[in-house]
């Protein structure tokens, strides 16, 4: 709430006063500005579903309406919600964020049976075009989001090697002669073999850090068919020249993710102009900075 | 939907449609019941969030309802929720599930000073005893939570074991030696080292599956400070006997964790009577149970 705009955090104030409705109120409106700004820029957008569980129920419905509004804008949307469970409870969050078959009418039976009572419909607010997950338990934790992905064409992130400092403390155990990341990347390209699309990426994808080159150049080894999702750059401290290795020989292969320094691009007042430009010209010149590194020269690759 | 009591069911779908509204007011109504049926066999709850956020808002509203109504019933709430990410994005967690300091009113200063912009006031609803979390991220990951609970003397729960058949994929990897779980198993006990109680526990517990034994016992010996948290008795196979190696030589330092096997006791149909008798059955039967496995006789310890 310290990083948005003054006046929209003060018509959201009036309205409701300072509680979590007037922050859910701020935010989206905010939200639906920045969406609207980066556009044309961006091929997708992330909403941390986090920083709207803080402001309870009221925070989540402006998750969902982030996510509406996104996705009627032409953007696909990864609700980047790092879930995980044992598989009974695997299955009940992938209901939440993600899309089931496409035409799946609750059947218009009596009462009374056993199947219906099965086939109750769960909500469809949170559902995004892919989400981020955590394998910690295994393949029969995330067997249950691997089924319904399948049913939508949606697709997952697995938390492979995370962008934060302290992540080496248990990813890069050795395990084996190969630190622990490795052993997940394994598992990701496993669990993504039956789902290859024409251009041979899975339905299954990874999250790795730009902040750790590196091991981003192993990842991209270590899983060929696996497209990375890339956190990390700009406020966390990765540059684009450390994400080049994250894509493959096409310039393919990841999808780099510049959160707070392009929502709040505005906030080192330079520029001029309303708010919503610096965030438009900073997804813009993002864009054009990691097509260069990847394409070379504008407009000389598809 | 399909295990839950018929009456109840066709109650919410008689005043509201099959939708996820009367999903989540079926569910409120059976919560409020096993509640308090299970009131006095139990110290505390063990809300599965994922069973809420797959009905939306609206589930979430039931899931934020279910812990107020077992708090005024003198019930501990353990929100299982798994959450974790990087340090800024964990503190919106923690933020979102762990109470604050005991008195924190919003400052009621004027707008437009940047600290009380920072101060804003979250949601309270979903504010647990204490909260499971997944520890991949690293100590980074896990202090924004700790200091948190630290504020208002709530707990955490570490995932180190999980209960379920695939565990072994990951947690149980060779590192150096040691397995995985090991591991994490010590940053636990690092982690709580400067918040233990009179009763030698630490504010950081440990979840331990019921399903693995051996496991069990080691890592009572490797965490002597960390209550654990054992999920996995009943229905996913785990017995009595097979918990009792997660107590300590006075029998304490456990929290057994029945949640199918109890709160769907009335579904094999013995004993008679109405449903919420063979739920409060099913639990008193457990206490008994892990008494006397822990303690002997009943009532020959306090």
């Amino acid at each position: 709430m310290d990083l948005m705009p003054d006046d929209l955090v003060e018509r959201a104030v009036r309205a409701c006063g300072r509680t979590p409705a007037a922050a859910a109120r701020a935010v989206l409106e905010f939200n639906r500005a920045v969406i609207d700004s980066v556009e044309p820029a961006a091929v997708a957008v992330k909403p941390q579903i986090a920083f709207y569980e803080a402001f309870g129920c009221e925070g989540l419905r402006a998750y969902a309406e982030t996510i509406g509004h996104a996705r009627a804008r032409g953007l696909l949307v990864i609700g980047d919600v790092k879930r995980n469970d044992i598989g009974s409870t695997a299955a009940a969050y992938a209901q939440a964020h993600l899309p089931g078959p496409p035409a799946s009418p609750p059947a218009p039976l009596p009462l009374g049976e056993g199947r219906v009572r099965a086939a109750w419909p769960a909500a469809s607010e949170f559902h995004a075009d892919a989400i981020t997950i955590n394998a910690l338990f295994g393949s029969d934790g995330v067997k249950p989001f691997l089924e319904r992905a399948r049913q939508s064409g949606a697709g997952l992130f697995v938390l492979v090697r995370t962008s934060n400092p302290s992540s080496a403390e248990l990813q890069d155990l050795d395990c084996g002669g190969e630190p622990f990341y490795v052993r997940v990347a394994a598992l990701v390209e496993e669990w993504g073999a039956c789902d290859r699309g024409a251009s041979g990426y899975s339905l299954v994808g990874a999250v790795a850090g730009a902040t750790f080159p590196a091991a981003l150049r192993r990842l991209r080894q270590a899983m060929p068919h696996a497209v990375l999702l890339v956190p990390g750059l700009g406020a966390q401290g990765g540059t684009v020249a450390d994400v080049t290795g994250a894509f493959d020989a096409q310039g393919r292969g990841a999808i780099v993710n510049a959160s707070r320094s392009v929502i709040y691009a505005f906030r080192d007042g330079a520029g001029g102009g309303p708010w919503q430009q610096a965030v438009r010209r900073a997804a813009e010149s993002l864009r054009c900075e990691l097509w260069q590194a990847t394409h070379g020269a504008l407009g000389t690759a598809d």
